[in-house]
């Protein structure tokens, strides 16, 4: 539902670049939790720009106010409400591509759906529009830490050709994730992986990659088949953010290459239930969490906005060479993880309190 | 949610493998539209189960009524009930599956969310929920195609490590896909396809696929920032089909391993209108499409019930051999077709309702 | 949301009066619950006409048919699909309405809305649009009864200016409501109401009237500040039922020529727990459930389709004089009760469900 | 959906007493609409606190920020932000009411509900909660005057027993109602009126009232049946505003008492189109606007923190006095005006753009 997610656990984003601040309204939080702006402000600081020599040199504070629903430290039950203030702003920098419309970037399509569109170029598909999920998320996440021990971790797996090698995904942390510019805990491909940024940022280009997110601790039970599974509502979140192209969930596009006796996941008894020897379905049954890690993967797209020279046209379909001015994230998986982190949390989180409907009295 | 998906063209399904009937409410097609039977049951049988030797050899006759919201063979405005009665049930297939969890299939999750379970195992999770998406799906593709002049054309593209070539998105009609029982436009690919799945049956196991899909004159401005965007909804559509495990837009994955430069897509002046030079997005920048192709892959994994002995546990925890009775798919694919094209059906026309929104009275 | 009401326990309802039938697909009913068609069949037959000399002699059985979502007479969890037939259509009754809208029905503005209009007229504002609410709300009812020990019972408290003396909230039951064809458990009124009724149906004019509802042993804490209020959400819920123009709580308007000293309900503490002395607030404080009776009243007005003639234009314009032919009800009341329950035990159980995702694990 | 309200013109308010802020997301508004803060400004002094003698005395400025959505003062069709700050705080007037339950008043059900309470008791329930309302209520009036000439005027038509004669739907304006401070356009009553509520304030008791509502100029076909009639949303959204309890369409509760022949509304036909010649139903037919005026009353209780002792019990149900300190109104209804006109705004906006998906391309 456009700047909506969610049905219990449900929010409501809003803000561009260029607007007083960007935020979002968090319904649905469970009342009597221990809340306080830290808790948030911590992933807002790694989703922050500016963070190392590998993004975008924006210095922007990013300082989240709780503007409603907690009192004393404690969650009401009533909406959150969540502001960070625009500071750093530069619209000159945009003067230029007010004439070209940027390949492959939303300045066109938003002119063609609002008929405007703001002085940014692409309005709400901007980088800053995620700063109201990673801060609802960052609830999301407390909330399902708390009841269920549920812990959620994202990393970069891919840049460009380079992949990340043998990550365990059981004892993973974000410590591990955090240990290198890149946030790729394998520090061979990371090493790897900054050359390929730097070097794209050099030559004023952009490359892609790829995030890959674990899990762990869902409860069985979560997903509400047939729209509603969890694997459903995970691509829905994860294509919601931008310059995603793709999501896979276990092994994926690699699985629809096998048998299925080579792909299913045979079961076991372990630690008291039911558990599947292997785990190439990345947790989940027929829309429903089976208590296994889930794990998925997130292809983005390199950045639209270059500094490279493109031969394109105006908006009057004049030909034009672009030279896209101003600080340009070359590539945004490292910054991207506490995103895809956040829209986890935010699925999970509602599908729990739906299937709270099925408890006992 | 749940059962139902859409704003303002929403259905709503219901029904499993061994009940009365599986069935359909679609709400908010609009008034005055030609419809009658024969332009949903055109769809239904294409997705029919024992179309041909590829797939299983229940017959399954499949006829839809509608029930309501149709007068004259026009539409009303109101609700279009939709119901096609279960016929060929053979309960006692699943006699042995009973007390042993098929691995890989929904049966032990659909016991751990509802407590509960359908005779047949999966519940929902049965092919045959897939119906009701459709022959809802026909009324959204009549409606595009009247209102807009958009096709939806899906073909299978990859059967197991065998791929499809060439494949001509502009000119791709139906006809071409039916060509052929596994419904892939490339006659060699296909043939290639057929002798793996025919394996693959002849052996007692199953084989993944993967799907591709192109919406042809899409007009610009469809898809809501920032969570109703066009590749999140379609994403979510998509990963909502039973056995789906990736979903990816335009280059998707391949596009991530690549430069800003090389990906990016510069416009030019075409038909009276700016146009992409290139189409390496598929169709949609910023959430909202640009009137281009809008094309995307769905991967399929391999059906989970097989006739091969699988080594797993039964409820009770205890070691057990599992060889599925009964007639299943060997490979989904091909019958798949019809689905992903509903359901992209089903998005479109709902983003296309709500961007009337933005119309002048 | 149109034809869809409800959060969790949501509900699509479908059908006209001549089409092939009406139902409802029913979703989020809690799994394992007992269900046969008799638990709802015993609400529509209460519904239909032709039960007695009060209302219209049309001779509908409306039998329902469980399609989906119950399996050996328990709930699967699934959506539960009902449809009842339509049998007696006698569509030549509609014949001269068919150039002229009936005053104060909804022949024009259905026309109006949606270019086109059912041969029946008002199409989805039909009585007949009530019998998937009535059903819906059967297993809705059935639900509240067994987890909280809810019961709803609704009456017919006034008809046209006679008024129902001394009804006992605590004690009343259906029975006592059914004990007379008016459904006024007051004997006296229910005499006078009964006149009323056939002297208004013998001048082939008809009469208004209200019904109250109560609902028993609601749990505190059900409705959802601020937009999901409980009397908000039985508001909307009332005045979706046709013919209905007010909906009143607790003293209601009444109440609104009160002083606060005189209004409000002092707490005591009675059964273990803190209740009210009086309940003029109508078991409802900030749209929380208290745990006091909840009660309301709904005004339905006379029904627009009389025999007597009305001076009016037909859709051209031109006067004309309409004398309307077939079976219409001199009064809707009596009949309006099981709909006025429906709607309250939908209404809350999505609340009862959604207060659920607020409890511990 | 709790503290979200709407399908494609949709809120999302935040914000109780004692918080920083109070505030509200607007989504779906249309794009390059003129917007400045003093179009909101204008209903929210309206709605402030302390504005005559009638109301408490609390001052509270009310400013509204815009944060998002806005540029160069036009809609970017982006969801607008709006934020008013929360200033003059007194948490320590409601000291004595933290150990005793106000009767009548949301203390005790919002402890009930979330386990925890605000410190000024009701949460959510507090007339504060309102501004979000007011605010966003405020631009969708604009939406509605510019692109179809909507006005929309509401009014006191009761306090306690006084009831304000001749108001003359067709020529009434915001001026004539702003004309006196009870903000009824019967001088007369007014006069009785502001009597009546000094009165009460001088006992420290409170008294009750209605307000009606007129809309005028709203084309026919609005309202979505069967669940999304235009009364049956009205009514939702006026009885989701604090202290209301009941609500009357047209003839409303009157009408209940009527035969049919007195009550229907014939056609003529005037102005190029046909109308009604009374307009007893208030201009919706079926759940469709008629093209008619819209009117209708909503039924407001007497406030229930009162200075007057009242015999109850505290939370521990020990027999109490409570006599309530701080400021509060005697009587709600003058300030209630621009909350009713805005919430019938919002359902208007949301309704007429929805009924756009009906419109030829």
């Amino acid at each position: 539902m456009s700047s909506s997610l969610g049905t219990l656990f449900r929010i409501s984003t809003f803000g561009e670049s260029h607007c007083a601040g960007v935020g979002v309204v968090v319904d649905g939080v469970p009342p009597r939790m221990k809340l306080e702006p830290a808790d948030i402000q911590i992933q807002l600081d790694r989703r922050r720009p500016g963070q190392n020599k590998l993004a975008t040199d924006r210095d922007e504070a990013d300082q989240v106010e709780i503007l409603s629903g907690v009192e004393n430290g404690l969650t009401l039950g009533s909406p959150i409400g969540l502001l960070v203030r625009n500071k750093d702003q530069r619209p000159q920098d945009y003067g230029s591509m007010s004439q070209i419309p940027r390949p492959s970037h939303a300045d066109l399509t938003y002119r063609q759906k609002y008929g405007i569109h703001a002085s940014s170029g692409g309005g709400r598909s901007s980088a800053r529009e995620t700063i109201g999920r990673v801060a609802a998320g960052a609830i999301a996440e407390k909330f399902l830490a708390e009841e269920y021990g549920i812990e959620i971790i994202a990393w970069v797996s891919s840049v460009g050709e380079i992949d990340a090698q043998d990550v365990d995904h059981a004892n993973l942390t974000r410590d591990l994730v955090d240990a290198n510019d890149v946030r790729c805990p394998d520090p061979v491909a990371a090493q790897l992986m900054s050359e390929q940024i730097l070097t794209a940022r050099a030559e004023q280009d952009s490359i892609g990659g790829v995030l890959t997110c674990v899990c762990r601790n869902l409860p069985a039970g979560l997903g509400e088949p047939a729209f509603d599974r969890l694997e459903a509502r995970l691509a829905h979140a994860m294509l919601s953010i931008p310059a995603t192209k793709g999501f896979e969930v276990g092994y994926g596009f690699a699985g629809a290459k096998m048998r299925g006796s080579a792909h299913n996941d045979p079961y076991c008894f372990k630690n008291g239930r039911l558990a599947t020897l292997t785990n190439r379905s990345g947790g989940v049954q027929g829309g429903i969490s089976n208590a296994e890690d889930v794990y998925f993967r997130v292809a983005f797209k390199p950045p639209a906005t270059i500094g490279l020279a493109q031969q394109t046209v105006d908006y009057q379909g004049e030909a034009a060479t672009l030279e896209a001015k101003g600080r340009h994230d070359p590539c945004v998986v490292p910054r991207a993880v506490p995103i895809v982190e956040a829209m986890a949390a935010l699925v999970i989180a509602d599908l729990a309190l739906i299937q709270k409907m099925r408890q006992p009295l």
